[in-house]
């Protein structure tokens, strides 16, 4: 039972956690870093890194090491950590996974096999410099240690993605394909070091039987339950409450899928990773619906979970200077190395190559996440740790401003400069997105004198992969194409809107119909970038609305200033 | 620590918790009933009385009364709990309390002072019927016994006139004023009742103490710190990621004030109350901004809450039926008398000043709340929390029906009769709420002949009180006047929309401006009845957005059934 004190002390640090971890975690956004950097450093400030330091008694006032009050947060931090590999497990698309096809397989596979292997020569080979402290045996440590670089992070990939407006990009989508296949075959590494440890004897399992009792659990969600949750969503979106009854469904399928992986041996995360991959996969899911589970797991339980982190761990006792060098090398240079080559070999240029494997780089949660796990079952001690951590958020710092310098251009292609008076539909016809994606391939015909039916197929071809709604009633439907060698754009407005299944919801009023030639990348993320960059400015927007006619609308796309900084 | 098995358990009971739980409330739903009766019964078959009887093996491995598990679980109610009255304290809009005045002011001192006396009276006179069993003394059993009759339930109260398209009416913000009122009342006095069992002890506290920090407590959240909160809302909507940021300030004050007042001895959920409605009171708190609050509450906290209770408490062994019916006529008894009289001397006619007491008489999730705090501090044993949660439920379950069969009648005013082409604007010319108010009071005056100021000045005074919007575009500014002897409605229409702070966010596009006598209350509620009930056809709704004239918005009316069942 918890006491009166132990709940006086739970529901203030409850507060204190939460409140410092958000404030700091906002301070952290402004200066456009990630937010998980000032959530754990909320920690380290409360932790016994600062506040130990400087106020022991204070400290021990507040997060006492009594068992009631750390029970009861430890279940809180539990059902973070679950909620978090659940948001990550759902953003995994399998189905476009496999549409990417070879270059999203060579990426993804370079990228994990470079950093694996890397990580594994260098443990197994100088393991004591690296942190072994026989916890375990060296082949399970390096084992890990080659998963740890290996991983990927979704989740934070996707975020950087959309912050450049590259999100719905060609590149943006072959980068959040290979990370997602990158996550998915380093979770499942990852599980068979786990059940290696022997995680499972506590249920009298041994290793083999855990790996062959997770592989059929993997395999029956993936397969069945995958099959059956697209079956009972558009039931739940219908009806139960929204968003009530989907969030309780999915949450109760995540707890019963975690709670199953626990019992095999290989840690509650797993199996809510793989009920998210198999309940995100379905077309059925929303993007709305997937923003408000996404909401929920990280404004309020991800704060807590990483600053957690910084309460446990003596950042400033733990920090082993030469290691986090190594180990920084390490990571940066197996994925980098891999992505860039794989990507390479795919047959993508130069620059924007080396810009896969910089966005491929990025580690954020997830290696937290492994690194704790590997921590808690004495494969890593809390040296290597710390290591971890400070790689996972360098890695994740790095990694947008050097894509920025990688791919953009000096002088980019502006949509006002790329729209004629006779691409510009002031009024759709049709109703639905493939009709109006249709009457639009059908005036980009007229314009490129190519057919219309080609087009038509390109562009539902990309959509079917992954929407291309921005939010705020604007969707970019897009495909490149051998045929042209200039970039087209057609522009047709809905006064109604269309539903383009954006994550607000909003139809879309203004479908901005891009065609690229297949040979130049770049100019497809420049348009892209510059449509999101115009309509986000609130005013261009509604004029371009409203606009009856072309010159209104060039005259709202005026409203943006031509340079921002 | 929590161990490995800890970990599965807690994660198991967590995903069948919460599974049944949402579904038996879902369930619940489609037979028009309160969700949490199927919360509560997910409990009952989890827990002793009924698992527990049929199966107690797989009970007990399910549900160990081990003390890790139940720790982690504890300290997850108690987290909902506290959430459950930050909701409710949120609802309590204090501002708009004090304008509603004397009526508001009776109905709520009267529906305190008769069930708190008949239900004092009743226990004091034969404490041992009644469940009194020496926990404490008769005078905290009588004082508890008197609050519990009196409590009600603001949230329920809410949701059922929501239900019956009665909440924007006058009637709706009468109930919702005094629910509020009492609420707030009761909870004081709740609170006096926990510190004179000494809840503070463990603090050092004595009762007089207790009572003394717990006023200033009060007294400081709800004037420097409501002050503050006005302050610091608008900053934290612009410059942090909505809702997080929002969702992180507001939690992180919430459990610190629970933690305070916890410290203080009068129970954290006291805390969580006050600190929610100095925070509700503020005019920067969007509506849409606490529909994301709420929505985090109650979809996952309440329902492992009720959930739980089912789970602690045997209702079939705890079930005495003498004591369940005497409960429950004392306190229909007391509060239908108290509320209905209050409405009456207040000028309320027959038949309505009993719908007001029925809709006050629901006591929903409150009631039992403070039951189960009553049971903790020994205060109450097991069969009279059982009488007090059926007492609950019944009152909940009964509000609706009867309010609906007292208030309707059976010819009621139509939107499509009343609009007359005149009065029909088929753009307006302004953008912000009260120009567009300002400028269909003009046009109502040419209807009426009034005086245009005098009908803008009392719309807005009563757009001041609570906003009208009724989500998916539409809005319905009201107001009821002496001058006029029959109703008078105005229609305009927006096409950009004009904001009206809904709870979806979206832009009024169509404002219904309604004027009825002051004397006929009736006509009111059922002119915003029917305006809620034809809107809420998705294609009446789009025709009436798109309606040039006054032609095709009544054919747009036109197509929405007469009778729906």
């Amino acid at each position: 039972m918890l006491g009166t004190h132990d709940i006086t002390i739970v529901l203030l640090d409850l507060g204190i956690l939460l409140g410092l971890s958000r404030f700091l975690g906002e301070v952290a956004r402004r200066y456009r870093q990630p937010m998980v950097v000032g959530e754990i450093a909320a920690g380290i400030l409360l932790g016994p890194t600062v506040l130990g330091t400087l106020a022991p008694e204070l400290q021990q006032i507040l997060f006492p090491i009594r068992a009631n009050t750390l029970i009861a947060l430890e279940g809180l931090t539990t059902i973070a950590v679950v909620l978090l590999l659940l948001v990550a497990g759902i953003e995994i698309n399998l189905s476009s996974l496999w549409k990417q096809g070879r270059t999203a397989l060579l990426v993804s596979t370079l990228g994990i096999l470079f950093p694996f292997l890397l990580g594994f020569a260098a443990s197994h080979t100088w393991p004591h410099f690296l942190g072994f402290d026989g916890g375990t045996d060296i082949l399970t440590f390096s084992l890990f240690f080659g998963t740890a670089l290996s991983i990927s992070a979704l989740p934070v990939i996707a975020k950087t993605l959309m912050d450049m407006n590259l999100l719905k990009s060609d590149m943006g989508i072959l980068v959040i394909a290979s990370a997602a296949f990158n996550d998915l075959i380093g979770w499942i590494i990852f599980s068979v070091v786990l059940s290696l440890i022997g995680a499972g004897a506590v249920y009298g399992r041994n290793p083999q039987q855990t790996v062959i009792l997770t592989i059929i659990f993997t395999v029956f969600t993936l397969t069945v339950l995958r099959w059956a949750f697209h079956k009972i969503l558009p039931w739940l979106e219908k009806k139960t409450v929204w968003p009530g009854g989907i969030l309780g469904f999915v949450f109760a399928f995540t707890m019963i899928g975690a709670a199953a992986t626990q019992w095999l041996g290989v840690h509650a995360v797993f199996g809510a990773f793989i009920v998210g991959t198999a309940i995100g996969d379905s077309k059925h899911l929303t993007e709305r619906t997937k923003d408000v589970i996404t909401q929920f797991a990280m404004n309020i339980f991800a704060p807590l979970f990483f600053a957690f982190i910084g309460l446990r761990i003596n950042f400033a006792a733990n920090f082993n200077f030469p290691l986090i060098i190594i180990v920084f090398l390490l990571a940066c240079t197996g994925k980098i190395l891999g992505c860039s080559l794989g990507a390479r070999w795919g047959g993508i240029a130069g620059k924007e190559s080396l810009a896969i494997g910089f966005g491929m780089n990025a580690r954020g949660a997830m290696e937290i996440i492994l690194g704790l796990l590997a921590l808690e079952f004495g494969v890593i001690h809390e040296q290597l740790f710390v290591a971890l951590v400070i790689m996972a958020i360098g890695t994740t710092m790095l990694s947008g401003p050097v894509m920025e310098w990688l791919i953009r251009e000096k002088k980019p292609l502006k949509l006002m400069h790329l729209i004629k008076p006779a691409g510009f539909v002031e009024s759709l016809s049709y109703k639905n997105r493939s009709d109006v994606i249709m009457e639009l391939a059908y005036r980009a015909a007229d314009e490129t004198g190519l057919d219309s039916a080609m087009i038509y197929k390109a562009v539902w071809d990309r959509e079917q992969i992954m929407g291309t709604a921005l939010g705020a009633g604007i969707a970019v439907p897009h495909a490149r194409l051998l045929e042209i060698t200039a970039p087209v754009v057609v522009v047709g407005r809905s006064e109604e809107g269309v539903d383009f299944n954006a994550i607000d919801g909003a139809p879309a009023k203004l479908i901005v119909f891009i065609l690229t030639p297949t040979r130049d990348q770049g100019a497809q993320l420049q348009i892209l970038a510059d449509v999101a960059r115009v309509f986000s400015h609130p005013e261009a927007r509604n004029e371009a609305f409203k606009a009856q006619n072309y010159d209104s609308f060039i005259d709202a796309l005026k409203t943006v200033p031509d340079k921002e900084t």
